[in-house]
């Protein structure tokens, strides 16, 4: 049995990616901090580890690439999954008995415009989408609505009041798939990594040169500050290509001439986007 | 009267920077939320602003980038804070009464390791620092500390338990001072700005070489999403000097050449940290 841990309740946006991700058979085991899903995965309780890394719309989840740094865990996978909010409500309840919304602050902002709409009804936040239906489930609130996947749906029963009530329709998340060790493929690869610049001007102009001047391209990068030396900076790369490709090792080299410290957190396919 | 709109209550750190920067004179309004700092500003109710934007822990405060953008006020100042976090309580109350530690999670978080040494003490999350300490004050309770400013303790007078219980000493946060509109100064400034790449292989190698190639350094750089185009990113850097050198005027004026977008939110002199 394949398991795989990620974060969240049943229903959550992240189990929905695992499903799409490891398909019908998997085991999937919420856990309900990041940090879980890298501990479990670390010690063997899980095969994989599924977390999110970046939402097109709120961008980096900047607490996952910490832990990427904490953690000795490869990145084998990634998958993108189009975010739809439902308005979902129990079986019976019609849009004018809802006199709250429950859901996760992120994504009741997402649904503002939507919101607005139902003057009668209190925005309530709650830490987790699913979270959110899985309460109004167990409750048995009939005056209250969630905002949550069609996945959350299914799994609480409840019945969708309108569907893709999101804002921004450009709305994605992409997911990491992490294991214990990884190998690295031949083609069609991404590479992520992270690095620190020496304390000179220009040392991240230089750190990106050695991937530009072999056409090498940068898809990301993030900065997150490197803890205990103040304003200096950890820099995380997303680039094109695979280690085992010439140049994409070249430049690899060439950046641990320029850096004090480099680290490979994984090379993998280039991730598919489900639409739902 | 100079009117200074900050987030959080009386006594958060945000308050402590105003009035390092402002010094003893100014009328500091506090906000709930770090966006009405930038439309209480930007409509004429404060003269300045002032908002958290970076921690040399926990990294940039996202949001407050997202919001510079959104709003068109300028960068006209930064002051950097020590950050120390001392445990206070009510006249009387001693360590050994003390059942519950409230404050906000980041600052639980920072002293994580004294907090572990108080084993009979539970950890409560709080919205604010300074709000901690206002609610014990307020609720009168004598089995509880809070984890706060310096400045909270005075304001609520509060009793220091125990000082600098942060694990981490190198913990400075820096802020911004936002007007209506700002003056480039001569010398001794930084020029923080925001701009698009086109979307091509090595764009932002390019728009970085621009700097690079005059020896304008590099002190900042964060990216965020482009909203409405997924994977496409938006760039904000600081860079050292004013756009009243001849080298950053034209490198300014190159960045356009190669960039889709670009806007200035500032130019300020180099801030001045502060140890409490």
């Amino acid at each position: 049995m394949l398991f795989i841990a990620y974060q969240g309740e049943p229903g959550a946006f992240s189990e929905l990616a695992a499903r799409r991700f490891f398909g019908r058979t998997a085991k999937l085991v919420p856990m309900v901090h990041f940090d879980d899903v890298f501990r479990f995965t670390a010690k063997g309780g899980s095969k994989r580890g599924l977390i999110p890394i970046e939402n097109s719309v709120f961008g980096s989840v900047h607490q996952n690439y910490d832990l990427l740094l904490d953690h000795k865990l490869s990145i084998i996978g990634e998958v993108t999954l189009r975010i739809h909010h439902h308005l979902m409500a129990l079986p019976g309840v019609r849009m004018n008995h809802v006199k709250f919304v429950f859901s996760h602050p992120q994504a009741l902002g997402q649904c503002e415009d939507f919101l607005r709409t139902l003057r009668s009804a209190r925005q309530i936040p709650h830490y987790d989408t699913a979270g959110a239906a899985k309460m109004i489930k167990a409750e048995g609130r009939t005056n209250a609505a969630a905002v949550a996947s069609v996945q959350a749906s299914r799994t609480y029963r409840l019945n969708i009041l309108r569907r893709n009530v999101e804002s921004n329709h450009h709305n994605y998340t992409r997911f990491l798939v992490l294991a214990r060790s990884g190998k690295f493929p031949e083609r069609r690869a991404k590479t992520s990594l992270v690095f620190a610049t020496k304390n000179v001007p220009g040392a991240l102009f230089q750190a990106l040169a050695v991937f530009a001047l072999r056409e090498v391209n940068l898809l990301k990068i993030e900065s997150r500050p490197f803890v205990g030396k103040p304003w200096q900076y950890l820099f995380y790369l997303d680039v094109l290509g695979s280690p085992r490709n010439e140049k994409v090792r070249t430049a690899l080299k060439h950046l641990e001439e320029v850096s004090t410290f480099t680290r490979i957190l994984g090379a993998y396919p280039v991730g598919r986007t489900f639409q739902e």
